[in-house]
Order: C-alpha cells, then sequence, then structure tokens
C-alpha cells in the first residue's frame, strides 16, 4: 500500500459523499463499480445486491431534492488484499450514522462495491481516531 | 472464483456465527485476522479498528453467559478484488440485524477482517433471496 493508493481511495470516498449532497446522480452511477457485484445496505433497508437495485435505491434517494444534507467525517482507510476500505462517520440533522464503504481499483481508479451505514454514538470531539475503546452500551 | 472457493468462505462465514453462539472465544480469535487491520461494527457501537479493540469487544459481549442467542440465515457470498464478502440476516429475540462480514484468504483460509451489523426488516420468507425490491422506509 502507498500513501498515493490511500491518498485515491480517500478522494473516492469524499467523492461518493459529494455526490450524494450533490444530488448528483451522473456521479453516483460513475462511482460505483460496473464489473463487479455491488451492495447496498441504507440505514433500516433489507440489502440490496447487484447493480439495478442499488442504482434504483441510489435514483430514488437523490431525486428527493427534500432529502437532508449529510457530511462526514473521520475517515480511516486502509487496503486489504486488493479491496480498500474506508470507515467513517455520517452527521445528518436526525443524528449520527458510521459507514463502511469498499471500492476495489479497476486498474484506472477506485470503484465502490458496497456501502453499509448504520445508527452510531456521535464521534468523540477529542479524538482524532475513529477508534475509542468499545462502550457497553 | 470457483464453487470450493465460495464454499470454504460460507464455510467461514458459518464458523464466525457458531463461535459467536457457542462463547467460544479461542475459536473468535483464530478466526479473525492477524496480518491485517481488522474492524467490526457492533450495533449502537462507534466503530473498532485494530485487533486489540476488536477482541476486547468480542471477549466482552461472548463472556456474558446471559447473551441472547444468534442464527444467522440467507447468506449471499461473493469473492471481489481478492475480498470474500457475505451479507446475511442475524436472528436475535430483540428483532433483526443485516450484516456484512469480509474476509481475505490467508493461502489456507478465510480470516475475518471486517463484521457490521445494523438493525433490518426480517427478510421475507417467501424470498430465496437476499435482494428484495428496495423499500422506502
Amino acid at each position: 500500500m502507498t500513501a498515493d493508493d490511500t491518498n485515491a481511495l480517500l478522494f473516492a470516498n469524499e467523492a461518493f459523499y459529494m455526490a450524494f449532497q450533490t444530488h448528483d446522480m451522473r456521479a453516483m452511477d460513475a462511482l460505483w463499480s460496473d464489473t463487479q457485484t455491488v451492495s447496498c445496505i441504507h440505514p433500516g433497508w433489507p440489502p440490496l445486491i447487484g447493480r439495478d437495485a442499488v442504482m434504483e435505491s441510489w435514483l430514488m434517494l437523490l431525486a428527493n431534492q427534500a432529502a437532508p444534507n449529510i457530511t462526514f467525517s473521520h475517515p480511516a482507510a486502509t487496503i486489504i488484499a486488493g479491496t480498500g476500505r474506508v470507515i467513517c462517520y455520517e452527521a445528518l440533522p436526525e443524528g449520527t450514522l458510521v459507514a463502511t464503504n469498499l471500492f476495489h481499483h479497476d486498474g484506472n481508479q477506485w470503484r465502490m462495491f458496497h456501502h453499509q451505514a448504520s445508527p452510531s454514538p456521535a464521534p468523540e470531539e477529542a479524538d482524532d481516531d475513529v477508534s475509542p475503546p468499545p462502550r457497553l452500551q
């Protein structure tokens, strides 16, 4: 893993949230892999597997102009066995989510093949790290 | 990807739930990668990154003999860019979760490097598939 790979991975993760924030379906479509089986688990949804189901969900979500704004923070990027993994927090008006975003490299760029977002405590502002000690809840 | 690879991946996923069900910390420890940066997102917890934090969480969860029983169903396994991905439902007395379990192959076996479980609708019994049409909620 080189720093460049990780920077490109973080850039792809940022591009995902930019497409989300700007309701840019064309950018969202281009970000997702078209060679691998993609999967997406929106909060409270059943798992979606396959490009048609995943893109249909984004079309619905991005078409909703009243959708709340989303921002991400604390991205932690690691490359493992050819897969780029970014774990980050997502801030919405209703609360905090934690997301796992997975990418594979198509020879040219990192392409997303999995997204799962689920409810989480807010990040602790004092921490620079996304891995505070576990808390029993 | 061969059928054997996928079967071994499903076997590793089953071994994870067996360790969970039987509170077998030694088996759980052996399942998780000791060469890659592991991550784990339990429902409602902040993300845990690194082997120490992840194993400490399993030690706490498995030490609780009163913990509810967990079963999994509808596993969907795919191998992408060297990563084995299994998405499945988890049934607990309190409700249904959906989990993403990621593995890398260490040359001998599939080793887990990521687990995220989050609240989900129950699977539709009529479906053999984990990918029903998306529902807005």
